[in-house]
C-alpha cells in the first residue's frame, strides 16, 4: 500500500503522498492510533477543524487470508473525548488495499452546511459537491451513489444522524451486495464525518489487482491452515448457523443479558428475539443465516432479515442490536426490534448507544418498557431531529444528563454494550480499562477464576485484539499472535515473531492511553459507574466489586 | 461553632455532632474542600446518593468584622464533575454562626419525587415533608416559608431548576429583606440539592447571640481599621454608587465584554444595560443602588431594581448577569435583560451559565441575537421544563453537544463568565487553572506585564481568594493575608501569621485539585477552548496564546 490520501476539507483539496517511513509497519487500528496520537491536538474539540477522521484498511487487507478485510475508522471521539477506533466489515478495506491506499485522512472543516462525496479511484481522490444528498438515509444514499458510480464500488457513508452531529452516529459500510448494513458504530465517528461535511466516500477499485504476498507459497499454506483451524471450531459452526444473535438465549440464561435498562440479566422474551425467534421468522419469510459481510469470510455470521412481505429488511442483525434494542427496552416483539434496527441502519446510528439511551430515558417517564409503538415514536424523533431526538441521538450519557438521571450505564461517556459486567466480571474490567471506552470487542471474558486471572486475561485479550484490528483480521477468527506473525511475515517479507505482533498491539494501546491522558481523561475515568457495584443483578444477585486499583494494573505491560 | 449537622436523606435523619478536631481550623471553602476531598468517593455520580451537599459559614461569620457573612456551599459538581464551592451573600452564614453551626452536610438520597424542608434552630435540626412546595419558584417559596417560620429566618432554597436537576441550577439565599436574590450560582449545586430532595433550609437563630471574639479589643481595633481601609478605596465608592454593573461600560470600552456569544468584546448597547442605563431607570422608577446583601456590609454593591410600575423586580442585578444575559445575547433592552434575570432568580438558575447556553444556542438557529421576545420564550421553555428547556438548563456544554456545535465557551464544562480571556489574558490563565472551573471570582486580573507575572499573580490571587472564602470575607473587601491573620487570631485566640492564612488557602486548593484528579479530570482539562486561541476578538483583534505548559505552573506552590 503506497498511497496516503490527505483530504483538506477547509480548502477542499485532496492530496496523495507516499506513506512516510513511520507508517510502514502500521495498518488499521495501529495506524489510526498513531495518527490520532501524533497529529490531533488532544484537547481540541472533536467536531472542530483540528480533529481528523482516518480510514485505514488492516495490514492484510486485499490478501487471501481468511476474514482479512476489516476496516478501521478513527478520530478523537465526540462521545468519549478520547481516542477512538471503530472496526467494520464490508468491502471497503479490500478495495482500498487494491488501490494501494494505506489511509485516507480527512482534516479541516468546510463552510457550514456544505456536503461532499469523496471519490477514490486508481489514480486520484476527488471531492465532489453533494448538496442533494443532505438528509438522505444510508440506503437511498448508497443506491444513488451506486447508480452514479457503478455497483462495484464500496461506499462508506453517514446518514442523517451523522449530518446532525449526533454522537451516537455511525459510519456505514456496504457489504458485498452493496447494502449499507455494516457499521463502524461506536464513538460517534459519524458525527466527525458530518462535521467534515463528508457524506460518503466512494471507493472504486476498477483497473486494480489484489496485492500479492512476498512469499506466496508460505502465505497460501498458512492461510489455508488458519482457515482449516477456524472451520473446525464449534463457535464457527454456531455463528454460521445462527449468527451472533444465536448467543442471546445463552447470555439470558447465565444472566448477563442487559434487560430493562440493566435492571436484570435475564429476559423472559429471550427466545423470541434470539436465534430461535430469528430462525423461525426466517423460515416463514425467506430471510437467511450464513451470509458474509466481506469476500473471503469463512465464518459467515451475517444474516439477512426479511419483513412481513418477504422483502429485504436488514442484513447483519447482530446480538448486540437485539439485546440493546430488545431486552434492554423490555421488547420481545421481533418485528419491532428489527424495525428499530433498520432505522438505526438507515439513519446511521450505533444500535448499542441508542438502545442504552432509550433504556435510560425510561426513568424520565418517556415510555414504558416493552411499549413498542411508543419506542418507535422515539426513534422517529431521532430521525426528525426534534430536540428530544437530538438528545437521544447523543447517547445514554447526555440523555441521562438532560433528564437529571444518575444511574447511567456508560464508561467514558460511551454506553456499556450487551454483556452485563456484574455477571461477566472480567468483561467489566475490560469495559473500565479499554482506552476505547466500554466497547463490545476485545474485552469479553466469559470465564476466569479470580481477579488476578481476569486482569491478566483482559490485558492479553486487549493486546491481541489491538493486533488483529491492525492486521485487519475479523475478531471471529480469533487469531493467535503466532498465526498473525506468520501471515504478516510471509505477506510482507518481514521476520516478525509473535512478540513483534504483540508489540504492535501494545504500542497501539500505549498511544491510545497516552492520547486519552493528553486529552484530559485521567486514570479515574477508567472505572465502571457506581450502580454496577451497588445494585444486585437479578436473577443471580451479583454485583461488580473489583477493587479500583486492579484497573490500573490492566494496561501496565 | 460547636455543631456539625449531618442530614441523612436516605433515612431522613438529622444528627448533630461536635466538630471533629480536623475541622477545628476550617470554615467556609476550606472546610468544604476538605469534606469533599475526604468524604465523597471521587468517581461517584454527582446526583447519586454518595455525593454530599455541604453548607458552611466562613470562620469569621457572625463576628463584627466587615462583610464577614459570606456563605460557602459545595459538593461534587454535576456541571464539571469536579470539586465545587460556590459563595453567596445573604444572612444565612451569620445566623448559622450564631447557632454554632460549623457545617450542614446533606448525604444520601430520599425516595424519588419526595421533597423536604430542613429546619435548623437553636437546639435541633428537623426534616419536614414539603410536597406542597414542588415546582414553586424561589420568591413564592421564601414567602411561604417566612409565613410559616417567621420573617426573621434566613432561607436557602432551590427553584424548579434545581428540582429538575438542571446543572445550571443555583442555591438561592435570602438577603436582609428576605428576598431570595442572592445565589450560590455556579457548578449546578441546585441540582445536587434537588437530588437530595431538599427544597429549602430554614435557619432560625431565635434565642441566640453573636459569637464573641476571644480578644475583643484587638478584634474591634483591627475590624475598625480594616473597615476604614475599605471605605477609603476608590473601588468601594464606585460599587456603592453603581453596583458591579457600573463596570460594564468600562469592560466594553477595553473590549473584554462577552458580546453575541463571545464573538466581540465591545457592545454598542453598553450604556443601556450598564451602570448608566440602570441609574436612569432607577431615577424614574424608584429603584436604588447602595444596598447590602448582608448585615455588616460596608461596600454596599447591591442594587434594587423596579419594574415599569415601580414595583420591586429584583435585588442584586450584577455585572455578570447584565453582561451574559444582555451583551452576550445581543440584547440592549434593559427591561428584557432584567426580566430574564428575574426569571433566573425565581427558577434558581446561574445567570452566567444560562446566558452562555442561550448564547451558544444561537448557532443552532433557535433565535437571532437581540430578539428579546424570542429569548424570553426560550427562558419560559426552561421554566416549563420542556425538552429544549431542560437542554438549555444544563448549560452551555450540553446545549452545544445536543446541537452539534464545536465552539463552546466552557472550561471543565462550566461556562466562561463575563470577562473575555482574549482581552484579559491573566484572567484566562485563572479560568483554565482554577480547580472550580471558569469562575468569575478569584481569577480576574486586569493588568500584568507578561506571562510570568500573570502566572504568579493568578497563583497568588487564587490562594488569597481561597483564604477569604474560608474566612467568610466578601471578595469586595479584598483582604490581605495579614489582615486575615490578625482578624482570625484575635477572634479565635490563635497565633496565625499571614503564612498560616496562606497555608489555609493553599491546602484548600491542593485538596480541590487532588479531588479533580481523583474524579478523572486530568491536567489537560485545565485548558481554555480552542476558539479563544483561533478567533481574533474584535475590536482589538487579540487571541489567547498562553503556552499550555504555563498552566501547569500556576498551582505549583
Amino acid at each position: 500500500m503506497n498511497r496516503v490520501i490527505r483530504v483538506n476539507m477547509t480548502d477542499l483539496k485532496a492530496t496523495q503522498e507516499k506513506p512516510p517511513a513511520e507508517l510502514a509497519h502500521l495498518g488499521g487500528r495501529a495506524l489510526i492510533s498513531h495518527v490520532i496520537y501524533s497529529e490531533i491536538p488532544p484537547t481540541s474539540h472533536p467536531l472542530g477543524k483540528k480533529n481528523k477522521l482516518i480510514v485505514a484498511p488492516g495490514l492484510l487487507a486485499g490478501s487471501t487470508a481468511p476474514n482479512s478485510g476489516r476496516l478501521s475508522i478513527g478520530a478523537k471521539s465526540p462521545l468519549t473525548g478520547g481516542t477512538k477506533e471503530a472496526n467494520v466489515g464490508g468491502t471497503a478495506a479490500q478495495k482500498l488495499a487494491r488501490l494501494g491506499v494505506k489511509a485516507v485522512i480527512m482534516e479541516g472543516k468546510p463552510a457550514k452546511g456544505s456536503l461532499y462525496v469523496l471519490k477514490v479511484n486508481k489514480d486520484s481522490a476527488e471531492i465532489i459537491p453533494a448538496p442533494q444528498l443532505a438528509g438522505v438515509g444510508n440506503y437511498e444514499t448508497t443506491a444513488r451513489l451506486r447508480r452514479a458510480h457503478g455497483d462495484k464500488v464500496a461506499i462508506l457513508c453517514i446518514g442523517p444522524a451523522g449530518e446532525m452531529r449526533m454522537t451516537a452516529a455511525s459510519v456505514a459500510s456496504t457489504d458485498p451486495e452493496g447494502r449499507p448494513s455494516r457499521h463502524a458504530a461506536r464513538g460517534g465517528l459519524g458525527a466527525v464525518m458530518g462535521s467534515k461535511g463528508v457524506k460518503a466516500i466512494v471507493i472504486d477499485d476498477a483497473g486494480t489487482k489484489a496485492p500479492a504476498a512476498r512469499d506466496k507459497t508460505t502465505f497460501r499454506e498458512i492461510s489455508k491452515a488458519f482457515t482449516q483451524e477456524i472451520m473446525e471450531r464449534k463457535a464457527t459452526a454456531l455463528f454460521s448457523q445462527f449468527g451472533t444473535v444465536g448467543g442471546l438465549a445463552y447470555l439470558s440464561k447465565i444472566g448477563a443479558l442487559p434487560t430493562r435498562n440493566f435492571s436484570a440479566g435475564s429476559f423472559e422474551g429471550d427466545s423470541k428475539i434470539g436465534g430461535k425467534g430469528v430462525a423461525e421468522l426466517n423460515a416463514t419469510r425467506g430471510g437467511s443465516f450464513g451470509h458474509v459481510c466481506m469476500p473471503g469470510c469463512v465464518v459467515r455470521c451475517s444474516n439477512v432479515m426479511h419483513d412481513k412481505d418477504g422483502q429485504f429488511l436488514t442484513a447483519g442483525f447482530e446480538y448486540e442490536s437485539s439485546a440493546m434494542l430488545g431486552a434492554n427496552l423490555g421488547l420481545d416483539d421481533l418485528d419491532t426490534v428489527m424495525a428499530l434496527e433498520k432505522m438505526c441502519d438507515d439513519l446511521g446510528l450505533d444500535t448499542m448507544e441508542v438502545g442504552a439511551a432509550i433504556g435510560v430515558a425510561q426513568e424520565a417517564g418517556l415510555y414504558a418498557f416493552g411499549a413498542g409503538a411508543r419506542i418507535l415514536e422515539l426513534m422517529r424523533e431521532i430521525a426528525q431531529g426534534t430536540v428530544l431526538g437530538r438528545v437521544l441521538g447523543q447517547g445514554a450519557e447526555v440523555t441521562a444528563r438532560v433528564f437529571g438521571i444518575s444511574r447511567v450505564p456508560t464508561v467514558k461517556g460511551q454506553a456499556v454494550p450487551a454483556h452485563d459486567p456484574r455477571k461477566e466480571i472480567g468483561t467489566g474490567i475490560g469495559y473500565a480499562t479499554n482506552p476505547q471506552g466500554a466497547d463490545h470487542t476485545g474485552v469479553i471474558i466469559f470465564h476466569a477464576e479470580d481477579t488476578a486471572e481476569m486482569v491478566a486475561t483482559s490485558r492479553q485479550k486487549q493486546l491481541t485484539t489491538a493486533a488483529y484490528d491492525s492486521a485487519g483480521l475479523c475478531q471471529m477468527t480469533d487469531p493467535s499472535l503466532e498465526v498473525m506473525a506468520k501471515l504478516l511475515s510471509s505477506f510482507y517479507g518481514w521476520n516478525w515473531t509473535a512478540e513483534d505482533v504483540a508489540e504492535m498491539g501494545r504500542a497501539a494501546l500505549r498511544k491510545e492511553l497516552a492520547f486519552n491522558r493528553n486529552a484530559g481523561l485521567g486514570p479515574a475515568t477508567d472505572r465502571l459507574p457506581d450502580f454496577f457495584a451497588e445494585e444486585a443483578l437479578s436473577p443471580y444477585e451479583g454485583t461488580f466489586k473489583v477493587p479500583t486499583d486492579e484497573f490500573e494494573k490492566v494496561l501496565k505491560f
